[in-house]
């Protein structure tokens, strides 16, 4: 089973959160892979068989530690929210004794992972197919961060914090 | 161990490739799941707790088949080029026999799925939280096809292919 889930982290531990409930979250230690990927384009070749993609990955492995110290568990879950929105923690109401209850927040040490990475241009610059005068490169794929949507249920004029406001337009997952 | 790949479908099935030494491609017909997610964008609300992310996901389950007929493998891979690179299977030096022999194309059946989507606002407009007086809503990811960089290789003045040239700036994933 590979979820679809967001992260924080330090510089030694992973940290992964979801619903007490969630079936997902309830391996107990069993050993997990945890795959990040940023996809920054594709690479166009001169044949199909050298076309690839660009792009940044790691694969963590280890065994989650389920968090349930309240200081460890804040601090993660502060690390989490503020890697995804910078700033929201103090921002937003934090989370209440309740809602820590229902949150399970994993922790898995950053000790052994394996980090790939393609960047450039296609490899076949140097092959016969060369001589065939096709174009070839990459194709850049960028994310950005659109304009802030405001709840349709919000009081007129509520004003975008800064910290929102200042990410429109910006480049997500620079290296 | 979950890797990341890129992949192309039909109606029926999944088409996953990589090459004949790659070890995660050697599992035979053993269980796997193949996990597709687009993020669309972070979900703020008015409490740290409510905080969601957007994102179209697809989780499909099935036991991969080894796809050794020629025509097949063809097909598969000219879905899985067209998926990413739509027009670069007739542009680029199709596969040659050696290549064909040197690439592992996996098929799963798209009978077992699950498939998630968050989209809109935050939850909490009706909460207690609302009285806060704070900014909710979504701050949307858009991921977009950049210029063509052309390989440095190339002899100056090789014309980009209309059909790449047409990708720079149009958004990517779209629903």
């Amino acid at each position: 089973m590979v979820v679809p889930t967001s992260y924080g982290f330090d510089e030694a531990t992973l940290y992964l959160h979801g619903s007490v409930a969630s079936r997902s979250l309830q391996g107990g230690q069993a050993p997990v892979c945890v795959t990040i990927t940023l996809v920054d384009g594709l690479v166009l070749a001169r044949s199909v068989f050298e076309h690839a993609v660009n792009y940044r990955s790691a694969m963590i492995y280890g065994a989650p530690r389920p968090v349930t110290d309240r200081d460890e568990k804040l601090r993660g879950l502060r690390l989490l929210s503020e890697h995804l929105a910078p700033g929201q923690w103090d921002y937003a109401r934090q989370p209440s004794r309740k809602e820590l209850a229902k949150t399970t927040l994993l922790a898995i040490a950053l000790d052994e992972a394996s980090v790939k990475v393609r960047a450039g241009p296609p490899d076949d610059a140097d092959s016969p197919d060369a001589a065939l005068g096709l174009w070839a490169g990459e194709l850049p794929l960028v994310s950005t961060w659109g304009r802030p949507v405001p709840d349709p249920a919000l009081p007129p004029g509520t004003a975008v914090p800064p910290h929102v406001a200042a990410r429109a337009g910006t480049t997500a997952f620079c290296p």
